[in-house]
């Protein structure tokens, strides 16, 4: 009966609201969206022009037609070659992804490392430069979205704003529920997706350069034709649009998510709502007698991940038994966490809803809990933090 | 930013599965779908095959496009004329809607009646009969909408076969979630609508009439052209199809919803889920201090009706709260209950979700309750009894 009903209390995808399914159906049949047509283009434009402000910048912001992690590729290799060397900020499995990128450039990398569930110390990266003067940039992963740890992005940034290096972002997991100031705080470059608190179906990445990493990336040779940005910032300068078919459906949900967020009250306001929801859940775990893998001070406002032994079985019961379905561990925390998303199209009952089942299902797998407590726990915070 | 987002906990319309909007949207592009073509027959034909089962008969059943009270009111017209008699059961707002069609028509009406919230004694059915010997039927709302009970159908069906009369039942909230055997009890006439627990959307009545029935049409002049059952039965039967353009994306529609029917396990499996949901929810209402407007014996699988006072205010703050949707009280308890919809696509982590929300508007607006404890009533319920 219930095969297609499914609440997404993952990390993303989230549920599309059903404003982004229509405007994205839409452009299936409206006779102005053949790509190259000019009406097209100025959706394209207005698109564009719109997203700036889930970065928080005046700078061009680029769709790929490809998921989240080409915007990470695409930034390293617009930026570095094989004789240079990156820093990299490593917390949990999308660092170790970064790595992974760099291994196939060959360029030398070096880490900043912290145990997953931690954070990066600002001052280890000030040392790494220090040491590595040479180094042509640094990354660090704003959202870590395998342990819900967020980096200090702000800190790192007024660090590596004082060298020469550009310092590059993946916001995958963090743009639209996380507070980030590309401008203001000096952030170089910033990669994201459009599945997680944007919204939408994933198929879409946008990305965003500063006029130094512009500077850097007009004078490298981009290995690949695809995802050379110089292509990219020309056709759409030029009013061209982009150089390949762009993901015409996408761009026009993407118009419509920033509609919604602007009729919502804004970017600000997303920022708190994400807030809240995450110190209700952060409360509601707490109440429930189970281990938050990260620390206040470093949580994400996107996602929660909490300890659970067996954690995969539970996950299946929740599925099963209640039609929800969390996030689990990914490489040396598999079958070890929970991870619970609450990004996007998600309201306080939802998370209540998820509490609730997840009691039963503790109870059912042999766990001493107390029903209503974790449900209690998170009302509660929200009776005295009504901002979910 | 949520404007769009809304559980609908109401006593119908309720939440379109995917399955179901997807069968729809396809007939509205799909070549076949031309309603004079034998595809479009073979889809017609199947549907009234396997809507049968929803019914529990063998009788024919015809789909007329109009919403379920179209289907209350064709059985009347193609019965009763001015100068018969017709018994009316009623216990609620739907029972003085059928009182409202008698008027119309201007026959002779004796009135079956019962308090708001309870039902209809069958015995009193049997004793209007003896004093009306004339009446030629008797009509009774199964599930009543306006407040949750449910009337004893079977006994009345056995009490009104043994005379001359038709028994005609409205099923319009009833049918899927509460059990209705229409052959094995006797019933005439049944008529119901899509947008309760078969999960269509509004625009779709179903009606289906016994040999007893259909030899009353066959002698009646129908005074409207829309609604006369003689015609549509000359059309389904003779392979042509309805008399007037049927609502085709709706027929598509009942066809999926009667296969999720049966892949779900089939209606039995639907009258328990239905049951252990109502269980549920009165268990939780209980725990929460609220009081149910009906007694569990006569209680509906469907819906379930709380006092509550100011209850529109309340209503209120949980649709701009929380974005769930309760039913309101209609005519004389407008204001003074809620109305919980718990049927067609509805789970037991939907209304545990309800409950948790429950509780913080009840707070908000002043009432004392215990956070968590509607919840965990309904939880321990569920503990016990996970049929939901």
């Amino acid at each position: 009966m219930f095969s297609e009903k499914m609440d997404l209390r993952l990390p993303g995808p989230v549920q599309v609201p059903k404003e982004i399914q229509i405007a994205m159906q839409q452009s299936f049949d409206h006779p102005m969206m053949d790509y190259r047509n000019p009406a097209f283009q100025e959706v394209l434009q207005e698109t564009i022009e719109k997203s700036k402000m889930i970065f928080q910048t005046n700078n061009l912001v680029i769709p790929l037609t490809a998921s989240g992690a080409s915007a990470l590729e695409t930034a390293i290799i617009n930026t570095i070659g094989p004789n240079d060397t990156i820093i990299l900020c490593v917390v949990g499995y999308f660092g170790e992804y970064l790595q992974g990128i760099t291994n196939h450039i060959g360029c030398k990398v070096v880490r900043v490392d912290a145990e997953w569930g931690e954070i990066v110390d600002p001052e280890d990266v000030r040392k790494a430069l220090k040491e590595n003067p040479e180094a042509k940039a640094v990354f660090a992963t704003h959202c870590e979205t395998s342990t819900s740890a967020l980096n200090n992005i702000k800190e790192i940034a007024a660090i590596v704003q004082e060298t020469e290096a550009i310092f590059m972002v993946d916001a995958v997991s963090s743009i639209v529920g996380a507070p980030l100031y590309m401008d203001e705080w000096g952030i170089d470059i910033v990669a994201t997706g459009g599945q997680k608190a944007l919204m939408l179906p994933p198929g879409i990445a946008l990305i965003t350069m500063s006029e130094k990493a512009w500077n850097v990336i007009e004078n490298h040779q981009c290995p690949s034709f695809y995802f050379d940005l110089k292509e990219y910032k020309k056709g759409l300068e030029s009013g061209l649009g982009t150089p390949y078919t762009p993901n015409i459906a996408l761009v026009c949900g993407l118009r419509e998510a920033c509609n919604m967020i602007e009729r919502g009250g804004g970017i600000e306001n997303e920022y708190k709502r994400h807030a809240a929801l995450r110190d209700m859940t952060r409360a509601g775990v707490r109440a429930l007698g189970l281990e938050l893998l990260v620390e206040d001070a470093a949580a994400s406002p996107t996602l929660t991940a909490v300890k659970l032994d067996n954690a995969d079985a539970f996950r299946k019961m929740m599925r099963e038994e209640f039609h929800i379905a969390l996030g689990g561990g990914l490489g040396k925390v598999k079958n070890k966490i929970l991870r619970l998303g609450h990004m996007g199209y998600t309201d306080a009952a939802d998370m209540l809803k998820m509490f609730a089942a997840m009691e039963l299902a503790l109870k059912k797998s042999g766990h001493e809990v107390e029903l209503g407590a974790g449900v209690s726990g998170a009302q509660r915070h929200w009776l005295e933090n009504p901002n979910c």
